[in-house]
């Protein structure tokens, strides 16, 4: 099945965006066996929505962009009217989209009302996170499917498609994977030398994130994928938090709900990260009551009574202080595990004793003190999230 | 000057990597006023390049990657022959190779000379992180550009072109933009009728993203970019920002500085998300020192003393609890505003009065307490994440 994906947008072409949905979209396909033959990214002239389409041959067809309600929006009905399809309004969609309106208290415009064109014959994609919905047609042994630009409402809308190519497709392939904390892509390369030849049947590829690595396995042989993923936890036993469904907070989430425990966090230089990530997770709040951010001295002297010789003696960026942070956390609230974050974020305020990216975390479980040292790399954001995910995942490991 | 962007590579098409070179080239490109008309994705296989090479007429096209030394590097050969151009080795960049390789230690082959084949006509592009050299030569009043596929590589490469292109270009494109919250994109284009109209010489566009959305404006005329500019905040005053490369945190975060003001915050179903989002800003240490995550009832009682008649009557998820909170939280802390947070962000918890996505802030500010009821769509991420937005947005309109 050649594929072709087609983006439309003047903010990929004008370097305002970087075109994330291609990535998304064609490592999702590869795991169903479906190879991107080209990508392209056009503007969203009428004149170019057709020399693509009197260009391209792939039987595989997929827009993202263009099927908002402004003018500029017009993929859905140049595509739709380029193959010279029948079509209909489906008063179905349209009242959804004016419910929509009705939720967020807006009054719904005209040009909403081309949202809800499509081809008669077609698979309706619906959008619960936006107003415009996507479609999958088939015409002339093609199959065409127009994709929302934002991300989050092609997400979903992608994995109907997944599930239709699935259908259509006769071999089935089969994907799963793993989730990784605590390690770095080339660290693992080196660990996985020869084990990609021991598995010849089973397409193995890793994907890195800032402070995380998937490792993606696809095969039609279910037996061979289950042999690989077998082998590759047992080198990685620590490393590996979950499968790709899993995020490292809801791991932690979870593990706390099942031991009927409650976390309690305080943080400086991640100010509130931590928190939100771990409130992020449904269900959160039978495991969490409450948390503070003590970015100055005094919040930390105020909410903690952490000692004036303390952060006077070691600063307020010591392993004392992330020590004394979590212990007195854990001594003021009805906890059974504390974390604290204390470091320098940048991109000013870093010394040569301690430059930016240095970050202490201090843990109190079980009637015992630990205490950690950890240098970041990256921009403020960057090692903010790096030590929010450091952070998780010292509490996976306590919690195991 | 049209222009044409072509990355090689089956590490984009299959999902592995994003295609980052896309962004960097094109803005780079729009800062000199040059526009990207279209950019493909290809494999490297002799018949992509020969087919979209008789596929494009842009002026100006850019290929990166498949410079290298494997068999699977073909773009330099297939694009010089494609054009039928003299060619020859330059023995310098040979012997440039040949000592790269003696300094790494590595032995080098001799699938590395074809490295050094150039137009006869040409400017070459040092690699001084790599083997490959880049090269831009004129043909057919196209200007060619082949650019190595690592990012490193290629960026010092893109600036002797941005130099070359300076010099042959005569017309300069300005390019600015507004950032605008509070509002959604359907709703500003109804407001814009007849705008785009009034301003024929600029080109005008809305990119939005969660809770936020951008103008970019482009000309060829500055004053016709300015007056654009100008009438289009004239309309918008109040949603209107910032610029393009400001954020709403970083824009709150300034404002408070100017004032010499503190915030503190105390959040519930954000759960240190508009903490995280203020601490995010590089000096924000100046107008924040605590702020406090209650997500149960027992921590809003015990960290700000809210009284159980407030939760027992009204529930936590109200605009009275939301005002006590802002209120109490101003009273205990030394901070010139507070603001609080309480509500549903679902999937689970909402009820027929009290429905996912309704969430209540309060206000405290010079004396006055203000509090807002709001219903937001999405899932849990987008609910807290547009609550945070309009947390920020509040203080923001509270300060000018």
């Amino acid at each position: 099945m050649k594929t072709a994906i087609i983006t439309v947008g003047k903010e990929v072409l004008t370097g305002k965006t970087t075109n994330t949905n291609l990535r998304t979209i064609a490592s999702r396909l590869n795991q169903i066996g479906i190879d991107v033959n080209r990508s392209f990214v056009i503007d969203d002239k009428l004149e170019e929505y057709h020399e693509i389409l009197d260009f391209i041959d792939e039987d595989l067809i997929i827009f993202t962009g263009g099927l908002g309600p402004t003018i500029d929006d017009i993929t859905r009905e140049t595509v739709i009217n380029y193959f010279g399809v029948d079509t209909y309004i489906n008063q179905d969609i349209l009242k959804g989209i004016k419910s929509y309106f009705d939720h967020i208290n807006v009054e719904m415009k005209d040009t909403n009302n081309k949202q809800a064109l499509f081809p008669k014959k077609s698979i309706i994609l619906d959008n619960k996170l936006g107003t415009a919905p996507g479609v999958i047609f088939n015409v002339n042994n093609k199959t065409i499917v127009l994709f929302p630009g934002p991300p989050h409402e092609m997400l979903p809308m992608l994995e109907e498609l997944i599930k239709y190519l699935e259908k259509v497709n006769e071999i089935k392939y089969f994907s799963k994977g793993f989730k990784l904390v605590g390690t770095g892509e080339s660290t693992m390369e080196k660990s996985l030398t020869g084990f990609y030849e021991l598995h010849p049947n089973v397409n193995i590829a890793p994907y890195a994130g800032i402070g995380e690595i998937k490792y993606i396995f696809t095969s039609i042989n279910k037996l061979d994928l289950e042999n690989a993923m077998n082998e590759f936890y047992k080198l990685f036993p620590k490393f590996v938090f979950g499968d790709l469904n899993d995020t490292l907070e809801g791991v932690v989430v979870k593990l706390l709900t099942d031991k009927k425990m409650i976390i309690s966090v305080v943080e400086s230089c991640t100010g509130g990260m931590l928190a939100s990530s771990i409130t992020n997770v449904s269900g959160s709040s039978s495991v969490f009551n409450e948390s503070i951010v003590t970015y100055s001295n005094e919040a930390k002297i105020k909410y903690l009574d952490i000692k004036l010789d303390t952060l006077n003696t070691y600063g307020a960026v010591s392993s004392e202080c992330a020590l004394e942070m979590s212990k007195k956390l854990f001594e003021k609230t009805n906890s059974d595990i504390t974390v604290s974050i204390t470091g320098i974020a940048g991109p000013t305020g870093g010394t040569k004793e301690k430059p930016i990216g240095l970050v202490y975390f201090g843990v109190t479980f079980k009637g015992e003190n630990k205490t950690y040292k950890k240098m970041f790399n990256g921009n403020r954001y960057m090692i903010r999230k790096r030590a929010t995910i450091f952070a998780l995942d010292l509490v996976r490991k306590e919690l195991l």
